[in-house]
């Protein structure tokens, strides 16, 4: 099923051979990102083969004019999309005046892709014989600048092995790209400004409507043998790019190297006037540092992510490859640096999915950035949806809530909503329970209660708001019901009463209610400002009491569990594994219709909401939920098997954990779904952090103190990995005989194993 | 609410003042069609003003590619569409010179258009002056000839009366036009030949992809105080277009006049590279007919039309109108002549919903073509849907039925599905009840028993094949069970067992069952035939037999009615009436999410099953129902108020009864959805015809025979309406003080009149 191209190994992935098919699935696995850039693994030079160009700025969006072929009331206006910003990677070489390409050179040897994940950078390595016979060499490396996060680096090299050879090399800057994934053609990009003064070139744009301005920048360095040649360049521009030429005639075994500086700067960051300028001051750092000193600060940078968020695992060289990978790419995607920005479904690696943020976010992502990051990551994580508070507050009165009530989107850039499924935007209401979790989560594993008077209070208020509002009383049941929703499990649309979604909404009221008396008591000023901003009234806090105590729960006596939604028991109950197995992956052989009346479960949905409030139901209970629901799970999203992990190995099922924790940890690298050449499942890599870390470690945080209950699956000697808990920096290492732990920045620490107290101190302790 | 704009009359349909912001919603009401083509009422000369063109050729579509937000499995690719054809009308008008432009002219005065119902043509009349100050009064007249459906004839006249002019006409036909609705702005014609001798012109054209042919053809005569002139015509052709041109000086108070014979013919009906030819006939045809015997023709025809179908009211002339428009739009529409042809909801009036055909053909208008035509015509529709019966196969195919299951679409031109909503497409699929239905409907009607076995049964057997595999057991209820559906209250999506669906489902299946044993006993061969055609086995016929009889119906003790769904009771059963006015239209004001979670019914659900299967309940049980459900119907769609006018009627609720009716007939010319400008709502005009032919006057075939039950609205004098039943054509006049029967063709006939018999002769008789 998986295409099986990548070669094992610790640190790296690495694609060994040349194939035409591979190049897309290749650029997506290779892509390289920085938290406020990233590329796609695109080639430099002129690549005439299948290829799918993807330069990305981190908050660079474009509201896109929603398609829909039957309109309804309430889709928004315009759907937010990642935009392809302008190329600045390309290289083109010319060799005695012929275009190198690898699609029409006639022999490709040697041909090496790696990423390196420890050190962060990609590089390609081959020998071709171009159309006219001549072998070349060539590396090319690249990387995004940690340091310096407007700066991408590329060393491009041609070696000519069997004659000499007149080699140009012309570096350019493009802002002509389009985007794949446009529904409208609209033209996103405005070009302003395109400038080259034979050393230097900038080409200035900005996006249409949002007006983001961005210029584009570069500046080449050509080296023979390594030494620096004074070369004259030729300067060329067009209405849309720039470019300089560097022609030299190279000796047989002589090799001509180019040292590329480009990158973005953006009126995110600048004042819109003065890019120019601002690139000019990154060139000048960038060039100035030049490419060994900025390799190596990139080198110490990926070490200093590494040594917080590393996980080892000792005799599986696949499972550490893939860990590895999972968080290489999410610390690509996101650093935290910067609270505008979020951690889209596919990172820098794709378009696909448009909007950036999704509840992933809070239901995925945030548990990983509290535990390798500082505890500002997280916060501004939280902070992020705090800033949009008031969008979706209108994005409630779009849909007929009053009084301030809030729904968060289901898809955003800005805030505002950017899908437009009916049974989607309008239903999947559950993920404004995420944003509430997160609020608990964080306040949880960091102990920082300040957020919530200071910001998360008031986003509480309107998701209580919303849910109270939602809710309608059925007198025929007797209790408050939620009509018409779609649960975390995509493949049921409109239901009634999803027990998760219902049992979120309780949730939800009952925590704003609580949050609110402690405010009352504790935090006086922040307690009565809220109470002026929000209009809460007494009688609407004793109307969410009531609607949180009475609210209705599918329940069957017959099987002693939770119904997913009313009337789930009445479809056809044949297990995933009864299943022909040609009839999966069922979302490419089923119609929608076939796959909404069957029992087939699309991720977690009742055991998600066993997932976060673990603390409500007995392990027994959990048991019976897990037995009922995992035969129906088909796990056809990427955040289906984490979860189910995380509970198989706390039910002690560990080679089921195991068999899960392999699926969700190498989708991308052995492309499952055959399709990672749209990119790489992001959001879902937090999954896998957290099938280790909380499934086969255990971790909890209960009562303020850290808990662990170790297992190690059979196929591994030993693993281990690191948490922050609140500034002390927790190694733990577990292995077939035991574990151990390691402690940084305090005395001692104290931490329970399978229920039992331990006290670290700050050197290797063996339990 | 509505526009009331239309000036009461018996006959005809009168706009009174010239009003630019009435002229699309004119265009809509006041178009022409012939049953093969259809015209909007665009003026004929140049109007620069706001106008929406549309002339349409009966059975010439396109498939435009489907366009969704997010695609589904099961979508079609293709969304056949009405198509725009070439304009015949055009007559550019120049007064010294400058364009003839309503739009322009400093005044307009005694405008009037009249839609003469009775007669079949279309007429305005005004004076106006124009920007060079010539006053002119204008007579433009024009028909579709229902004698030769292929020609239609424009006698346009002008008169200087201030002063004289230099008039010059300029007839042209275009094949330059384009849809206003269409999804990529994909080239719906190819033109291939422009032709024009200075007598005659043509211009051929075809659809891209379905490569029907057209030529558009005109000639013209110009008379001068209703004496032909020699007129030289300057003759003029584009790529697109071809065009005459007959100047003339004309005295104050004189007239000149042209008569313009122009139309299609196209390769539905002849040789495709002979369509010149076919034209020339045509036109040879019309113009020895000339004008003047064209249009007495054309009365004839129609009178011919009126003396089956007509409804006539005596003392509610608005009411009479109402009726009178809808039957003449009926006519227009469809003719019955073709088998290929169907009811478009929108007719010749627009291009919205893009197919022709709907469930409301057999749901709505069966009924009205049954009894005002020969039973030829409803058997036509009936094999329609026959001739689909293999792509009705593929369409279940592709959503994963197998055994040649047959799901009809929901919308279609060629058989094809053309609608792209989940919800509709693959769930809408109580319509599929509805084709069957017909087939008992027009049997239980005519009599005429043969269609059964030569095509009905076939279709049936798909039909109940559908069911049979579309019913899953539900251990839980012991029963069958039908998932995921809409049913006719599109207000609901994705629901559990809709009892109406449920109900369908049952009856279609044993009603195959039923007919299947007839054609064993007596219609051997033909049973074998259909055996060894559809490879039905016993143990398949066992299946749906078990399936029928153990179908589950949902329920509610509590009220002792059927629910219309799942889960019905636990909505907020607030009724409409309680409502605030401005939230209604709730389709307009609500978002899409609310509609669903509340109890509003768009039209009737469970109610249509008791309208369908009236004999299957008591009285008292449809009263129970219909005072369980209307509370909460809000009536949103077209086709909603006529069902219940003759319900209401049934249980002696007159008043109600009359207030569905007005909101049915007069829907359109009050356009009370403000809309109308989009086109007219063909397909529910049939519901008014059924709301005073089976509500007020009770008519019902039961056993053979006819069965009536007259009531009258306090509003009338009297009303009558003729039915042909079995070539027998009775008249039935209501009045206050009774009713009487007029028989045409046969010497006696038994009727019942609120379930007593009595026999009409062939004479007037008083009951």
């Amino acid at each position: 099923m998986n295409q099986d191209y990548i070669t094992p190994n610790e640190w790296s992935i690495i694609e060994d051979g040349f194939d035409k098919s591979r190049v897309k699935s290749s650029e997506s696995l290779f892509s390289l990102g920085n938290g406020a850039m990233g590329q796609r693994a695109n080639f430099e030079e002129t690549y005439t083969g299948e290829t799918f160009q993807g330069s990305y700025i981190a908050g660079v969006y474009y509201p896109d004019k929603t398609r829909v072929g039957w309109w309804k009331n309430g889709y928004p206006e315009y759907f937010a999309k990642v935009l392809n910003a302008p190329n600045w990677i390309g290289i083109r070489v010319l060799v005695n005046g012929e275009e190198f390409d690898l699609n029409t050179c006639t022999k490709v040897e040697n041909y090496q892709r790696e990423l390196n994940m420890k050190e962060g950078w990609h590089k390609r390595t081959f020998t071709a014989i171009t159309p006219n016979g001549i072998e070349l060499k060539v590396v090319a490396k690249r990387f995004l600048s940690l340091v310096q996060d407007e700066l991408g680096v590329i060393n491009f090299s041609v070696t000519p092995l069997n004659q000499s050879a007149e080699i140009s090399f012309i570096p350019y800057i493009d802002a002509g790209i389009t985007n794949q994934d446009s529904n409208w053609d609209d033209k996103f990009w405005e070009i302003t400004n395109v400038q080259n003064d034979g050393k230097q070139a900038f080409v200035e744009s900005h996006t249409n409507k949002t007006l983001y301005h961005v210029c584009t920048f570069m500046e080449s360095i050509v080296l023979l043998n390594g030494k620096e040649v004074d070369a004259t360049a030729e300067k060329s521009s067009t209405d849309k790019q720039s470019s300089l030429k560097y022609t030299h005639i190279v000796e047989k075994n002589q090799t001509l190297s180019i040292q590329k500086y480009a990158g973005y700067v953006t009126s995110l960051n600048h004042e819109k006037n003065h890019l120019i300028e601002a690139a000019k001051k990154v060139l000048e750092k960038g060039t100035q540092l030049g490419y060994d000193r900025l390799l190596q600060l990139q080198q110490e940078a990926w070490a200093n992510i590494w040594s917080m968020s590393d996980i080892s695992i000792e005799g599986d060289v696949k499972a550490q490859q893939g860990i590895r990978f999972n968080i290489f790419q999410l610390n690509q995607t996101y650093l935290g640096k910067d609270a505008r920005l979020n951690i889209g479904p596919k990172g820098f690696t794709g378009e696909k999915y448009g909007g950036s943020t999704y509840w992933d976010t809070e239901a995925y992502c945030i548990p990983f950035y509290m535990a390798t990051k500082d505890q500002e990551v997280a916060r501004n994580l939280l902070t992020y949806r705090y800033k949009h508070l008031g969008k979706a507050i209108e994005n409630a009165e779009k849909l007929g809530f009053t009084n301030r009530a809030a729904l968060y989107p289901m898809v955003t850039m800005n805030g505002e909503e950017s899908h437009n499924e009916w049974e989607i935007t309008f239903e999947e209401i559950h993920r404004n329970g995420a944003i509430a979790f997160a609020i608990y989560n964080y306040h949880r594993f960091t102990g920082d209660y300040t957020y919530i008077p200071e910001m998360g209070m008031e986003v509480l208020v309107g998701i209580a708001r919303f849910w109270q509002q939602r809710a309608t009383f059925s007198t025929h049941k007797n209790k408050w019901v939620i009509l018409g929703v779609t649960g975390p499990n995509e493949y049921e649309n409109n239901v009634n009463n999803n027990w998760y979604t219902n049992y979120m909404a309780k949730w939800c009221m009952e925590y704003m209610l609580e949050n609110l008396q402690i405010l009352q008591h504790d935090y006086p000023s922040d307690y009565q400002r809220i109470l002026s901003k929000t209009k809460l009234r007494d009688e609407e806090l004793k109307q969410m009491h009531l609607v949180a105590s009475n609210m209705y729960f599918p329940y069957s006596e017959e099987h002693d569990v939770y119904l997913q939604q009313d009337g789930f028991l009445d479809k056809e109950m044949i297990r995933v594994k009864d299943l022909e197995p040609k009839q999966r992956p069922i979302n490419q052989h089923w119609s929608w219709d076939r796959i909404l009346r069957s029992p087939y479960i699309k991720q977690a949905d009742t055991l998600q909401g066993f997932y976060f409030f673990e603390d409500h139901f007995s392990e027994t209970e959990l048991e019976k939920h897990f037995d009922f629901y995992e035969p129906f799970t088909v796990h056809e999203s990427s955040l289906s098997p984490c979860v189910h992990s995380i509970q198989a190995a706390k039910l002690n099922r560990m080679e089921q954990a195991y068999d899960f924790y392999l699926r969700t940890s190498r989708l991308d690298l052995d492309d499952y779904n055959k399709e990672v050449e749209e990119g790489c499942h992001i959001t879902s890599m937090a999954g896998t952090w957290m099938s280790i870390v909380e499934g086969f470690g255990g971790m909890r945080v209960k009562d303020n103190q850290l808990h662990f209950a170790p297992k190690i699956p059979t196929q591994w000697n030993s693993y281990s990995f690191k948490v922050n808990f609140r500034n002390q920096i927790l190694t733990i290492q577990v292995s077939k005989s035991g574990v151990d732990f390691k402690l940084e920045g305090a005395d001692q620490f104290e931490v329970f194993v399978d229920g039992k107290a331990r006290t670290v101190k700050a050197e290797a302790v063996s339990v």
